[in-house]
């Protein structure tokens, strides 16, 4: 059996879907019946189901955007920082494996050479830069407490999207938002996302962190072009002059914008499309709230 | 009824004592019978108790000393950023009125003209600096979850001794050290910095930070000569040559040396004597473990 935390977010979701269709036995642990936050609560709870594999799709994202962490920094900290830390403990205390749904938001920008960041870069986009968000902060601070974690995979998810608009999914937020930000961004396209993370178990790649972003990088104004072929708005779409402007007039805290390389998945035999292709066929099979 | 947290670590059975001496009634809670860590948990507790006060005295702090917390980064991130966070929501729910035992050791150095850190001072032995200790780096994150906090006391110690022989005492640790590290540095006469935090309760200063050190600074040599003149000890102190070989011989995490102002908790009516006159007094009461 696997054990699955966070399942009824946005990730989660998917990752029930994801496992579902595979027909892999899973339970999907809310903190109501189990408080997974409590180290002992969650190593005796595994110690009685003895699972195969443990997923970590919980966090705290903030609502409606990452500028809510900001206030909420308890919650925050407690979601992305510590429990990633808690279940490692749990999970080496029992050797059971276990893969940790973590972000691409904790960089900003790409290498000095263009390309993108690798999963041997340490992260420049928080606490240590003093230039983050304190979501992005947390989750920095929750990969630091995985370094040289046993049977772990730290999976990094990077601005997800389908073709299911909701208001976690990027396309759902370009469409909704009155202004957007010209940003250069790697995304994970988030069926693609979960089968990979998936698929890192059930091919037994090695244990680490992995870039699952779909290869190739995408600018805001592309996507928006992309939804008026696609036909998918014909709004007109204005965007902020600069990210100063962004600041001052829409965003409480900095965000990450980055080019992940997600070679080190590629070489590992796990695949997913072209981000240009991904999105594409998002927006042909869109589907309205 | 008085609410103590951590009632049974060194700071937490200073507590105990002073609250004896004061016959104030209390109750020192351990999270063996109630999880405080758990917000849920916590806030029940304190809705049923109805304290008047909360004493937060838990932390983890590393055994035999501060490294031990670069690697066990999950209990120092639970126990000293995260623990505050989920206290305050607890209090702030309900209204009850709190303190939190904080440290000096979020700075480094002192100011540009050789003067103290006041509690308006940034920290800057810190995450945000990149510079610090992983405890550090979690007290200081911890302060940034009280930011605003209504009827909070954050009461910052600095180096705890006292007059008896224990292994959290700076004076046991320099006659304990085989080698010792130069360093100009504020401290916390202990049985004097448990009385300055219910002092502040019960004298009804205003909520916020307070530098609770004994005035004054002192240098590890000063100590030492202390130590001989008192005749506490006879053996023959050696120090390390400069920063850079106790780093390479002796500790992994950086430490925090630095000088506070207590200059806002004096101007409250908060007394504390000299930091010379506390450690000589402690000396010539010293009792061996």
């Amino acid at each position: 059996m696997i054990v699955l935390l966070g399942g009824s977010g946005y990730v989660g979701q998917a990752f029930q879907a994801e496992l579902q269709r595979r027909q892999l036995e899973w339970v999907s642990l809310s903190r109501a019946s189990v408080d997974y936050t409590s180290p002992d609560v969650l190593t005796d709870y595994l110690r009685a189901v003895k699972p195969r594999f443990l997923i970590n799709a919980a966090g705290y994202t903030g609502r409606p955007n990452v500028d809510a962490c900001e206030v909420a920094k308890t919650e925050c900290l407690a979601g992305n920082a510590l429990l990633p830390g808690v279940i490692r403990q749990a999970c080496e205390t029992l050797g059971v494996p276990w893969g940790h749904v973590s972000s691409g938001c904790i960089y900003t920008g790409c290498r000095a050479d263009g390309s993108g960041f690798r999963e041997t870069d340490p992260a420049n986009f928080s606490f240590r830069q003093n230039n983050c968000s304190f979501y992005s902060g947390c989750k920095a601070l929750g990969e630091e407490l995985l370094v040289d974690a046993q049977k772990c995979f730290v999976w990094r998810l990077r601005i997800p999207f389908d073709e299911r608009d909701s208001s976690r999914n990027y396309i759902s937020k370009l469409l909704r938002y009155s202004t957007l930000l010209e940003a250069t961004n790697s995304l994970s396209q988030l069926t693609e996302f979960v089968a990979a993370c998936v698929d890192c178990w059930t091919m037994q790649v090695p244990f680490g962190i992995y870039n699952l972003t779909n290869p190739g990088v995408v600018t805001t104004s592309e996507v928006v072009s992309m939804i008026q072929q696609t036909g998918l708005s014909a709004k007109e779409f204005r965007f902020f002059r600069d990210d100063a402007e962004f600041m001052q007039l829409a965003a409480r805290a900095p965000r990450s914008n980055c080019v992940l390389d997600s070679g080190k998945a590629l070489a590992a035999g796990i695949r997913m499309s072209t981000v240009h292709d991904a999105l594409l066929r998002a927006m042909k099979n869109w589907v309205w709230e």
